[in-house]
């Protein structure tokens, strides 16, 4: 019960870090999180702060940077236009997943060429599928342009992306571990996923919309119904078996059509943005392990341009075939390139489960940290190019 | 690197908790703090969170708990009437000496009278003088009583006793650990503290002025910066032997000097009230050990009483000495009586040197508890009887 503050001294070397990558960002006219990873990478790899092993400031600063992934997302979703969301449900899926199937080809490809087994290439593929929504999620919201078209169908199309990675990520570990294809649990998890959004998105909302016509509530107490339903969302998509940043976007969503919205947009844009987020960034430039990069070669090379291809090629197609401009396809291809979430989680599994051994855990671990750190300044000026355009 | 959830659920329990004690206390017409206080030892002690022992949820929340507290003391700095806190200075000191001196000698003859030695009589009393910042500092927000004479006068005579009661343990503790008087060490720890306090409130104000007319921040960097200057502040005191929260308040009282203040102001009560304030007061009552009321008896009971009548008495003729009216004095003393921070540590700095056993620490924990849980309500209608009568 006494206050021990052994973790300030680390949280406020986290915080001056975050202050100065959003300098160095300004500074380089580049979007703020990639100078909060860059000095997350010179923090945790180069002087002093250390994530890996039993650290004093790991335990409440994970938790922390959690939070701040969920808010991230939250407010993403709070701030969609829901109606052209729904307009664009079709181009997202389509756009989504070909940006599934050519990542997933090119991977499995350039595993067998460099002959590694079939199953290994499979689990290879399967780890190029999965977009990180994060980053595209801070850029657009730092240019505004979250309302925009683009910006709803690059959302849409991530998160569908995301659910398709991990169900398919599921998938596949189980049939490793027990041998069999388990049907029932795929019918299951796919079930729930459906009711959990159809839910959400009918009854959720008007259960949250009577709600904010009912009740009127001060700012904090605002900020706190926020905060449980986020998590409580985050924990029920979790229990399903996806990521809690499912059911962060759509708490977002829900909460987004009704009279709270507004309010708590700017509560959570405030709490997050000014605190969790900037931790998350940095928190996730500290734990890109460079050592992965000592002991790869050629197939790590090839993997990040495949990545890179897969998403660029596969995602663009796809909003071309919806209609969008040349520019605007480039962009969503850009956006869809950096992984990291659902990448690491199945990197663990891999490596508990004796499907891969360092040699790949490395290689996709330097495609996560390269895709993640060439995005923000591409995906920046990719937006930036097409938001000129309009505004002249 | 992977999002482990195993925090989130346990984050959800503390803030619907939170949300419920909200609720309990505007049902009951009582601080807001009781409420979570009395959901923090329902969820503690009698349902499912346990903080003790190796718990997942520990790390993460207490470290939250910890930003808390920093919050709320550094919010108090912020919003207090720094004009009135000057001129009280003398005032403040006479109520925060005259509450030291009487509850340790009631504290350190209570503990002869039960035949225990002198070395833990004086223990017993320096156990009596420090107060809890905190539970007042809420009050006097939700009172919205913070920047008239009284609010000023509490958080001043607050603060000063704190030093006071941290000095008492520091030499106290070195002395029994050495068996010398710290000549050394006493003086150093007091020249540091006076030159903290006089470069913070001179030349630190004056850099943080000139660099408020100097830059504009847009709010996320306003509360970024706040953060940082807060939790630096704080590990200042740490380092030099006072407790962190000293620096939260200095910090408050620097800021609030500048064109920083305002937004500042608005900005921390938000993210504090809104969540990490909250989850200090659940988890402390989360953490009130109820085990220590099955093992103690007549002595603990007389230290509650001595402990009460310490602070009320001995602040209240402190406050009544400097020209406030027997009410106001009155609530002065209340205000006083909550001991929490300085008595915990000082209890496992006695048991680790071997100075006092079980049974006095039971007793000072069982003082501990219900001092703080009768101070909400007990403050609540001392001021408010204050504020009705002005308001006629």
């Amino acid at each position: 019960m006494a206050l021990e503050l052994t973790f300030v001294p680390a949280l406020l070397v986290i915080l001056v870090a975050a202050g100065l990558g959003r300098l160095l960002s300004k500074g380089l006219r580049q979007p703020v999180i990639l100078g909060e990873l860059l000095l997350g990478i010179i923090l945790g790899n180069l002087i002093i702060l250390s994530t890996t092993g039993p650290s004093a400031a790991e335990g409440p600063i994970s938790g922390i940077a959690e939070i701040g992934i969920l808010l991230l997302i939250f407010s993403t979703g709070l701030g969609l236009n829901f109606e052209e969301f729904k307009r664009l449900e079709v181009a997202s899926s389509i756009v989504a997943v070909s940006g599934v199937i050519l990542p997933f080809i090119l991977g499995y490809l350039a595993a067998i060429y460099f002959g590694f087994s079939h199953l290994i290439a499979t689990f290879v593929g399967i780890s190029l599928v999965a977009t990180s929504v994060g980053v595209k999620a801070s850029i657009l919201t730092e240019l505004r342009m979250l309302r925009t078209r683009l910006g709803t169908l690059i959302m849409g199309a991530a998160v569908i992306d995301d659910v398709i990675g991990v169900v398919m990520m599921s998938i596949f570990i189980t049939v490793v571990a027990t041998g069999a294809i388990p049907l029932g649990e795929i019918s299951l998890l796919i079930i729930l996923t459906i009711l959990f959004f159809l839910i959400s998105l009918t009854a959720g909302i008007k259960l949250f919309r009577k709600l904010s016509e009912k009740i009127t509530v001060g700012r904090e107490s605002l900020l706190l119904l926020g905060l449980v339903t986020v998590l409580a969302f985050g924990l029920i998509t979790t229990e399903i078996g996806l990521a809690a940043i499912i059911g962060a976007f759509i708490a977002g969503l829900v909460i987004g059509q009704t009279h709270f919205a507004r309010g708590l947009r700017e509560h959570i844009s405030l709490i997050g943005g000014g605190f969790f987020i900037p931790i998350f960034f940095v928190w996730i430039g500290m734990n890109f392990d460079f050592g992965a990069f000592t002991t790869v070669g050629t197939f790590a090379a090839v993997l990040v341009i495949v990545a890179i291809i897969g998403k660029v090629v596969g995602c663009g197609l796809g909003a071309k075939a919806s209609k969008f401009s040349d520019r605007e396809s480039f962009a969503v291809g850009i956006a869809m390139m950096p992984r990291a979430g659902v990448e690491l989680i199945l990197i663990k599994l891999g490596l508990d489960h004796g499907i891969i051994g360092a040699d790949i855990a490395s290689a996709i671990l330097v495609m996560v940290i390269i895709t993640t750190l060439i995005t923000p300044p591409s995906l920046w000026k990719a937006l930036k190019m097409i938001k000129n355009k309009k505004e002249v």
